[in-house]
């Protein structure tokens, strides 16, 4: 099913997106409003897609084949022609999104699928006025998408379901989780869920419960454990022995006692984060972060063939 | 450092300690106020050796060595001799544990710590009369210790820091990670990090924003993946060029926009449970449950194996 597809704006995310369907397949066409930008886009890209192929990220493709699906395009309207997919990758500002959506989507082809990478503006917001608007979406990742599978679809009110099972579709055969949402809601679904648990630890932290490093343990060595390949909804599904209902029935009044203690926010910038700094950078220097970085983007990889692994020999 | 651990109730969870105590060359005793739990408990502990045996759980030890370590107690008193450690793992009822804990700490050697492995009791409610109260703490495990590293200890007002240093020291030597928590508070850490995030899946249902497969998969393909080598804090501190501070204050804006939206629980037993409830019996029936579980268990090694591969290759 593989396809064409337009990536607009070749920063951080435009190029992730680039790897993730030329990897698959689709022939990928960057654009980006700053002159130069899309060619040394490519270069950065080949870089990185040098490193995928060493560790096992490219599905056995060679770089190069999957390099030369790439190309950097002289024009938005180059960009857009016979594409099936547009990924729009612009920075994080309404007027920018609304004037560059304006300008889009008569370019695409009619039976493009349009969608943008952004993680903070509903889609309703820059689709509003178009005459197309109900094959327009956003897909939003966890960056970079060429690691981490799961995307965010999320439809505005007018986003077609025929839209919506083509987006699918199309996130499912470049390898991508989708999540498909239902109605488009701030935060979505990923930001919503880390926002609820880091309220907490910020909270934990400010009120002297524990340290920063206690609530990474908690997570590293205990919760995300069992999150990380189930999910938290089947993690307590198998936690009572008559599954989520049980669980429900068993716990509910726990959790129901704590509520009231987390209708407080702490000032993530405030007091607090002189602590969560101090021992951060006691652990990791200001200076060390990108080599940290890098490290994460190896450890993530490795995740990531252990999960294919287990999946194909437990199941 | 190995010593000798009384275990006190020889259910799930006792059971699970004694193989973590032993496994690491203590010695364990178990008592369980039912007669021939006990020695019951003993027969359970051999099947689950030998299937951690198989999956390299046992670092390197024969099953049968780590068994023989292992004894019933025939009385509390006979369980207490000499124990360094006392790990009580009774029902979750205030009235059993005040009741238990009066008449063990007099048994307990004077040099002995004893913990409880509660997860909803603060520590205080059942050391509170008790003559050598410094000594008394919370362990609570993520069941079972034997596969999830993380345990949180919880100490009461009066637990001495000397206390918290040992129980520390006793927890690294036998391979747990400890939370080090610094006052005690329902929940404790782990149960309100869950807490938080599940109050959240559950709304996202109940408002039909997204489905419950949705969540799982931004938590087992998303969010979960980083947070299982990392924890949410390094998570963050990686996510922006200068570091977490830099991150909180990109950021905040966003999660503090999401908070007023979250000042809502919903009924985990109400309607939404139907259809959770459905959506994951058609995943996996009832009577699959069990099986079900095994296959957790079975990734959740797998995990762990891969956890220490990486750490030792990746770093």
């Amino acid at each position: 099913m593989s396809g064409r597809t337009a990536i607009i704006g070749s920063g951080l995310i435009g190029r992730a997106w680039a790897i993730a369907f030329a990897r698959s397949g689709w022939e990928v066409r960057l654009w980006d409003p700053a002159e130069e930008a899309a060619v040394r886009a490519r270069e950065i890209i080949a870089e990185l897609l040098a490193d995928l192929a060493n560790n096992e990220m490219l599905g056995g493709h060679a770089p190069e084949a999957v390099l030369n699906r790439i190309t950097s395009a002289p024009s938005l309207a180059a960009a857009m022609e016979g594409a099936n997919w547009v990924q729009e990758n612009a920075p994080e500002k309404l007027e920018v999104k609304k004037a560059l959506w304006k300008e889009m989507e008569p370019l695409a082809p009619p039976s493009a699928i349009l969608a943008s990478s952004t993680s903070a503006i509903v889609p309703s917001r820059f689709t509003e006025g178009l005459k197309s608007r109900e094959r327009c979406l956003t897909a939003h990742p966890i960056n970079p998408p060429y690691l981490v599978p799961a995307v965010e679809l999320v439809p505005a009110p007018w986003t077609s379901q025929e839209t919506m099972q083509r987006a699918e579709a199309v996130m499912r055969q470049i390898g991508q989780a989708p999540i498909m949402m239902r109605k488009e809601i701030d935060g979505f679904v990923m930001n919503r869920l880390q926002g609820a648990l880091l309220e907490e630890a910020f909270r934990l932290v400010a009120d002297g419960v524990c340290g920063v490093e206690d609530v990474d343990v908690g997570l590293r060595e205990g919760l995300a454990l069992r999150w990380s390949f189930m999910g938290p909804f089947e993690t307590i599904d198998l936690n009572a022995p008559g599954g989520v209902r049980d669980y429900a029935e068993r716990y509910q009044g726990l959790y129901e006692g704590l509520f009231a203690s987390m209708q407080r926010r702490v000032d993530w910038c405030g007091p607090v984060m002189d602590e969560i700094e101090a021992e951060r950078r006691s652990r990791v220097a200001a200076d060390e972060l990108p080599e940290r970085q890098r490290w994460r983007d190896r450890r993530l990889m490795a995740l990531l063939r252990h999960k294919a692994k287990a999946r194909q020999e437990i199941g």
